[in-house]
């Protein structure tokens, strides 16, 4: 009954993928163990080099013999404006005071054309170790890039806010399209357009790009159990990516702290910010996203103001003090468990069978 | 199969909730003609006096013998700021400038105590005409009104957005939570969470309100079709109630410009706004949203902005001018369609039992 399409392209047991969630949560014993439970493993890839990617990759190839699937960011040029990276460092100051960190005078703030490289570099890397499902967010990739993974026989899945986007990501050839709404923790996908417009809740979402693209659609926010499931294809979707509810697994690199935060918290207490890499992002509210709440629209473009806060959310980690670390989350806390990959997937599959959709 | 502990509390044939919006959307025709096809038809009062109230439900009992229902505003203190009243108007005089209307000096600002004492005359007609059914928005009545109501039979529905909105429903006696999620369209009914907590989308907000309150739960926001509705009741609803699906109804009351806008309007296009009312409402963008954006933090409290706009929504409707009329809608107006109420609600039941969900 849960068979389809998107689980024949991607040869699949269960229409289940897991987030590929960047920043060390998706460590190699994650991607395999949700493989090797039916599901699709994935790879947060997008901070990671191309040998740390190339490293993880063979990795995973030693824990599962399933498809496995990695995701990348595509480089979208960014402003560095000098007096904005001043008044981000004038309210960050305070805050290392608090973690006993340095004062920072200079910065290496990254510029387009090395992001650019290593995308590229990223991109050999995937083709030369064969992975077999490739993913994007924040926008897609040129033709030739498309063009070359197609011809490597890579499954592509691209990510959309808005009908808009997801009908963008199937003229450009996107053999899957993943649909963010507006429950998902973590970065926005949005690329075409603003914010609030794309900010689209999914029971809007799914049926709308599904009437409006032919490629699989897969849905992803606030996802946790098989009631998410069964929604999600009720409304059209082919399976769903689920990030939080697997962040707290067993398995997830994810720090404890971040863990328990999602463990506790309400779902009243989850929001965005673009306060931490510039981009904006859900998580769970602390401190640092109270402090710099005034100033947020001000601060500079992503991935500058990320570089800018990587001492203080590596610092606040050390430190085990969750007030100044990024703890994303989805909007829906109250259903995250901690238990392991395999016991997440089974009782997924239990609940949405109990359910007895006939489709 | 869709029979239920909701609508045997309603007494209806299908969970299905018109949502009483405020207005004129709520003619008598679309009211009873929601609760002649087997759904429930409810009066959007907040705004009506008590004797529009009285002629309104006596309409409706010539022309259904089925439940209705009727929705009331829960009145809030509200701070009346000499300063925040004048930069409204400078804002808005140049717009009435483009409506060839005169400026304003002075305004009828309401007063809370006035506002109060409608409510109680509502609640007194309510109560008098024995409706059925009353839901409310913005908060919880007292507990000695609730008591009343009780007293007389009538089913209480209360709205929430949040977990802890619902649960605080529950306690307070309601026999119903609508859980109203991001998608919807129209004035958020958050009224303990801020607005940025509350906007949790529907994926998210009803499994999370199910695991945590015993009365039935109906969703509401953005749910168009037998695929919201199946998509809904998966994740632990007992049911839907639906705006814009009825706004667009051939037997609605809404503005000719306001259901043609829906019908062309794309998902991307619909934003929240506090502009018009001074409470966060969603609706389809234009200029006078754009024009107003800059200052909406800065505008006066519902319903002091209400009043202040009201000359110049009136005039836009008037003129048929779309770009400084309230266009409330939720986040699926591409699913939107101009037809008979009757025709909709059939094609949702079609739609959900070709779901064949078995629960």
């Amino acid at each position: 009954m849960l068979n389809n399409k998107m689980t024949e392209l991607l040869k699949i047991k269960y229409p289940i993928i897991q987030a590929p969630m960047a920043g060390g949560v998706t460590t190699s014993k994650l991607v395999a163990e949700v493989s090797n439970s039916g599901g699709l493993g994935m790879i947060g890839a997008g901070y990671m080099t191309p040998i740390q990617i190339r490293k993880q990759i063979q990795e995973i190839k030693q824990l599962t013999s399933n498809p496995f699937g990695i995701n990348l960011f595509v480089p979208n040029d960014f402003n560095v404006i000098e007096n904005q990276i001043k008044l981000s460092n004038q309210i960050l100051d305070p805050i290392r005071q608090q973690l006993h960190l340095h004062q920072k005078d200079g910065f290496e703030i990254p510029n387009f054309r090395e992001v650019f490289e290593i995308f590229t570099e990223q991109i050999k890397v995937v083709m030369e170790e064969n992975v077999p499902i490739c993913s994007f967010t924040f926008g897609i990739p040129s033709k030739e890039v498309i063009a070359e993974l197609k011809q490597a026989n890579i499954i592509l899945m691209g990510t959309a806010t808005t009908v808009r986007e997801a009908v963008e990501n199937e003229l450009a050839g996107m053999d899957i399209v993943v649909v963010q709404g507006s429950e998902a923790g973590g970065h926005r996908g949005n690329f075409i357009d603003g914010n609030q417009e794309s900010l689209v809740g999914l029971m809007s979402l799914i049926p709308q790009v599904v009437d409006n693209v032919s490629i699989p659609v897969i849905s992803a926010g606030g996802i946790m159990d098989g009631r998410g499931l069964m929604a999600s294809i009720c409304l059209g979707a082919k399976g769903v990516q689920m990030g939080t509810a697997f962040l707290t697994c067993l398995e997830s690199g994810a720090h404890q702290v971040h863990k328990e935060a999602i463990l506790n918290a309400n779902d009243d207490q989850i929001v965005l910010t673009r306060s931490f890499s510039g981009k904006w992002a859900r998580g769970i509210k602390n401190k640092f996203i109270l402090e710099m709440q005034k100033n947020e629209k001000l601060l500079p473009d992503f991935p500058v103001q990320n570089t800018l806060t990587h001492d203080i959310r590596k610092s606040s980690a050390t430190q085990n003090n969750q007030e100044f670390m990024s703890l994303w989350s989805g909007q829906s806390p109250r259903l995250a468990k901690n238990q392991t990959v395999e016991s997440l997937i089974k009782s997924i599959i239990g609940e949405a069978q109990k359910l007895n959709l006939g489709i």
